[in-house]
């Protein structure tokens, strides 16, 4: 339970209305009534503001006048919302210890103010910091280090020599370490190129339930501060991620790829390997970027959705289109000669 | 082990031979032998019914003719053969109680008539009703709930506040609220908001192996009565999906989105975020859904396979397509301009 | 720790230097220094290959000359590379026995010499042979056989009836075995059709983490020998994969599609489902291969990445494109009648 006035101390705002008000929850602005707080991120919810029972209101300056109860005046209400959804967050508090049926190996560190639950193996070397939370049935394996105040959920599998920053969160089945796919073909099949390289994850790195992120053939994998993975996501060996850089759930990540700073990269969408994708590219969804880009903006391909029956015909066309061009071009030349006739 | 006899009865169907033999085993039409039943889906699979040494076939009146031994004479033999599939299945009976080195809270209630199975972890204020199966390793956080009959298999993961319906399967590796992916841009990067909501799932849901579904970030997602989600999809945060709805293979839904009633999602496919779904819509395969649709029916996207050598040649033409048509267009005007001096 | 000699041994090659130096890691062309082992790929590289510092190098005959210290002259550098890739790895050698938290079943048979890891589970009837390695807190179902030196990796999900041949690796949070997405239509919604099939996996099979391979419906699923899967791949029920295939990251195989031999599918593509794809065939990223392919070859499908704003024009045309092909062929028609005229 907050007061409004720490609400708004915290956020560095303006209250219009009673700050002595406790707030127990967080709600949506059509549903928000006694003892909660919602917020209103875009002027087309204008009328829900005006009418939304919440005991206060995140708004802008000029927002706050249609505000029934009380108003927290902030320069971006989506932002300040954001900043304070953790103050209503369900997690609880850690629980210092190591809990039942859990195996840390003899060498590995584990600080006491961790939380170990039930089922987590530790391998050999590996050192969890303080104000670590390892979820159950998580497994950590050898030489690895895990920062201080990173969160791992239940379930999560992390191989030998994974190196992760602080404050970092990792979801549910999610996997860092595994093999890269590198094999070099042979007149008997496959000869699979061990993995010998490692991954090193940033801080205030997350990684979505069921995301891989797989360890270098030779040097390492690099994931950079304050990346954000989605679920589902795949980053395959020596991929480098810069620094902020957020990818949707379902996208694919090839090998040895480097992506810059503060892109993102839109759900089901792909990058194939070896590529360079500079600072600031933005990738809307179920795009495939098969050659390196040089110039930041918004890239996309596909075709847009349509009725099956009008794509069937239309698809069919698309498989004659460099032959419709050339038709062109002969219509085009037969024109000039009729008109240099005429 | 069950009679010809017992299985018309249940299927309320007539025998048209021998109704006392007994079936051991369910098998495809083209290797079906003694003891064995099967079914003859479609008219194309007449030749292997005339040639079928099965004990006993599903067939409609007309294929009946053609069984050679005992036929059991359906209106439709697929869903027939589905009716009774669960008859053979491979899944032995409950065990009842809860095996070892698992960790369940004190403040759990675990009905005694459930299984729980080697190292599952079950959280606090969370209920396990009768008839219940947890699979090994599963992990079961807070305040959630489970109903009767759900069956829930090795290595998932349920965080805080999930509530399951009736008669659910979930398949290993799924994930089901795990935080959507939100996040408030600042000039430092990204700003986590809280996933505060939890996730509601109805009855009769299958969820596959390594489907992630999201909790909802302020209010619940929700997932309808009798939806099926195959492997590997990614339901994000506040989705709703309408009763019935089935999604295929690694789709993904965008947070927000409402899909309506019997909807049916081919493998490989997008909806982006905050769009309506109308009720029996069907997406086929690896389509991206990027705008609402309004009216029912078959919708696509792609281009459809080709040879890499001309489908390089259309792709180039592609990206000049908006020119073509305007040199499509130049050639109109002129030929009007000289069709009506000829 | 490792001669140059012995390693020219293993390799058959020739040693252009001192043959008795010791190797102690294998590291990338650009980096490698005092006791690291390198190698030189392609042509490309010969500049970096000049300035190494490397003790050691994998080199063609031509590349020697450019050695600075010692060459070990092959036919191939990377296929080398690969083939020494092993001798360098981090895995531990096994630690034979079972960990305590563990729970195998009394009548499942394990290979004295295999490791099994803490918080594994292990069902009825089922068989690990010698050498075998299985993860921490993976299940292995009932009736499964896992056959000599396959390693499995941490939290990985076996159900009932899977057989793995030998020296497989499986990685972490796969699922192999879980139902295949089967339903048959009723007025009520979906009829559930239990699947009764396994799944055959042949030897030297590589499946990655996060990928999904289904049982049959009633036949088994099929992953023939040195077939090799990348992460977060779907195999649908009763699939069947033809010796050393290779299908990468994120794709997924609908069911009942039978796939030959030595075929390579790139990341994030699909093949529909009950198509047959010849040996030989390989598919581009991000590709959906929607018919039957019987001649080999390069396969594709897809629009290429190119700036946004150029991209949504040319979408709007394509969703026009049946029409303009009409629009062509009339002014050819015209054209043809204005050219006999003139």
């Amino acid at each position: 339970m907050f007061s409004v006035a720490q609400i708004a101390q915290f956020l560095d705002a303006v209250v219009d209305g009673d700050a002595s008000l406790n707030i127990v929850k967080l709600a949506p602005l059509d549903s928000a009534g006694a003892g909660q707080i919602t917020f209103c991120a875009q002027a087309k919810f204008l009328e829900q503001l005006k009418k939304s029972e919440a005991c206060a209101v995140l708004v802008t300056k000029e927002q706050s006048q249609f505000v029934k109860n009380t108003a927290i005046i902030v320069d971006n209400p989506y932002l300040a919302f954001a900043k304070i959804s953790e103050w209503f967050d369900w997690r609880p508090p850690l629980v210092k210890g190591i809990a039942k049926n859990t195996s840390i190996a003899r060498t590995a560190q584990v600080s006491p103010s961790a939380q170990i639950c039930s089922g987590v193996v530790i391998g050999e070397n590996t050192t969890i910091a303080e104000h670590c939370y390892i979820g159950a049935n998580t497994v950590i394996a050898d030489n690895c280090s895990i920062a201080s105040g990173t969160r791992i959920e239940a379930n999560v599998s992390i191989y030998d020599n994974v190196h992760m920053g602080q404050r970092c969160i990792v979801h549910s089945s999610a996997v860092i370490g595994a093999d890269g796919f590198g094999f070099a073909k042979t007149t008997q099949g496959w000869q699979k190129i061990y993995q010998l390289g490692g991954v090193q994850v940033g801080s205030d790195v997350e990684i979505g339930a069921g995301t891989t992120v797989d360890r270098g053939a030779i040097a390492d994998t690099i994931i950079g501060d304050g990346v954000k993975l989605d679920n589902q996501v795949q980053i395959a060996h020596n991929v480098h991620l810069g620094d902020h850089t957020a990818i949707a759930g379902c996208s694919a990540i090839a090998g040895s790829t480097r992506i810059g700073e503060n892109c993102t990269i839109a759900g089901l969408s792909g990058v194939t390997g070896h590529l360079e994708i500079t600072a600031n590219t933005h990738v809307t969804a179920m795009s495939l970027v098969s050659r390196s880009i040089k110039e930041a903006g918004v890239y996309s391909s596909g075709t847009g959705i349509e009725k099956h029956q009008s794509w069937k015909r239309n698809v069919v066309r698309f498989r004659a289109l460099d032959a419709l061009v050339k038709r062109v071009k002969s219509l085009e030349n037969e024109m000039q000669k009729l008109s240099s006739k005429g």
